[in-house]
């Protein structure tokens, strides 16, 4: 039998586990720990030094219980902290950012990208950085004729509207996904990409997915919507494709289980909102204080 | 020199802010240990029996600090858990709900009271049963042809409208009190008192003065807000009149003091939003962990 990979994931509440419920119906054989640091919820209007410093504390724990490669669950994490966190620890770090521009890339139809995500993603530009990227680094439209006219030099491929969706957490963390509450909500903060004319829309948050119902309701079927999870589960495969089989089981690789959760706040407000989210029950839950950890 | 009484108060989070504010303004020679349950924050969903063991291990440990009153700052605590508070404890409890609807009585120009609140509150009806008392036990309207129309047999005062608001309090504690979201919202949520012609909004959650700007504009001038926090203050006066000096200096009564937190989350997140809502900074903040204090 193969040895089972462990993974590490993170993001700051119940948001990651849309990402979560992906990697498990796509890479079912994976294991995860999965650190909801609910206790420091919201990140989004954080500081970079004390995201990084967040970030570092997780991933060290992680690394700590076995995890092989970490997945930033996060897009405010993954705005502000990443280059940090990869450059200080050995193992593939993969966040929603660079997924889901590449993805949003292959995806529009007539090259007109939009974005909704918190307002720090949105202040922190990292979206639009990484559409250009994408582009430089020659990823293409699927679509045939966007994908000839960008490569006969045509430049106008790219992000064209971001919005800031302050209240959408709230909205999905006071379990009102599919209210009138989000309706209403949604088209206030949806109305500017529609005006805006785009094709394609970036989830730019991972408590977005809760809402995708009321999103595509508003949008209609002409807007693809960009879930950067899906394509983090594609470069998930290829890590995991590419790590070399350890000698040593990691200390989580014992005993059978298949996702195990940390988190900083109560456990017990966790597993009421992310069970109703998931629409599934959420067990082995533990709390985890990182001042008690040791680990820095 | 004249004793300074101490008091304690408590609520889910930030929203018994409001009502310390009105305390400090008007009785500014008491001291206040003021409890944010933050880390259980939000009450609005929790069963009964949670609710009053909170409030029992709340009262407790302010009790042991020196508290010779409670103020219950929650409108979902004062909804399920007063009752057991009083029985429990042998010191004056004041709460949101009698007080709020015998200010509503009193201010009401035509008999028909409204009110906004958490779903959990308007599921209690006590406001409902509240307002019904506070008649019964002979309170009257201001308004005299209302008075004398009540007194010569008219049974129309009373509450014609409870609407729940579950977004308010995600929409203050995310920040966005004076925002187009709160505008939005608040259309939505106020919309159907309008259409049941109330002539009095009673504010039934301790967060929704935060709120009074955007309900305010929507109502215009002919509607009354009624915060309830305006009656606890006179009822506090009265019941701080009333109370008998102490022999003992409690353990809170020495040293220069004017309010003391303490919260069971992050005291820092409390600081932070407290201090926005509250337009002044929130100092002398400790965290407290209930399964430690050993109270019961």
């Amino acid at each position: 039998m193969k040895r089972q990979h462990v993974i590490g994931m993170f993001d700051s509440g119940v948001g990651g586990l849309t990402v979560m419920k992906r990697i498990r119906e796509q890479l079912p054989d994976v294991r995860i720990i999965y650190v909801g640091d609910t206790a420091r919820v919201p990140y989004g209007n954080r500081g970079k030094e004390e995201l990084i410093r967040f970030g570092e504390e997780i991933s060290s724990f992680l690394i700590s219980q076995g995890a092989e490669a970490i997945v930033v669950a996060c897009n405010t994490s993954s705005a502000v902290a990443l280059p940090a966190l990869r450059e200080r620890f050995g193992i593939p770090i993969i966040g929603t950012i660079d997924q889901g521009a590449r993805l949003a890339v292959q995806t529009t139809k007539r090259g007109r990208i939009g974005l909704i995500a918190t307002e720090a993603t949105v202040r922190s530009r990292a979206y639009s950085l990484a559409v250009s990227q994408a582009l430089a680094k020659g990823v293409l439209p699927r679509a045939a004729d966007l994908r000839a006219a960008y490569q006969s030099g045509e430049k106008s491929i790219g992000l064209v509207k971001a919005q800031g969706c302050p209240l959408f957490v709230p909205i999905v963390e006071a379990g009102l996904a599919n209210s009138v509450e989000a309706k209403v909500i949604a088209k206030l903060y949806l109305g500017p990409l529609l005006a805006a004319d785009v094709d394609a829309v970036i989830l730019g948050c991972t408590h977005y997915p809760f809402l995708v119902q009321v999103i595509r309701e508003f949008f209609g079927p002409d807007v693809d919507l960009v879930d950067p999870a899906e394509a983090m589960v594609e470069e998930l495969r290829h890590v995991l494709a590419g790590l070399e089989e350890r000698e040593e089981m990691p200390p989580a690789g014992r005993g059978n289980w298949h996702v195990r959760y940390y988190v900083s706040g109560y456990p017990e407000l966790f597993v009421q909102v992310g069970a109703t989210l998931l629409k599934e029950p959420i067990t082995d839950v533990r709390q985890i204080n990182w001042a008690e950890t040791g680990l820095d």
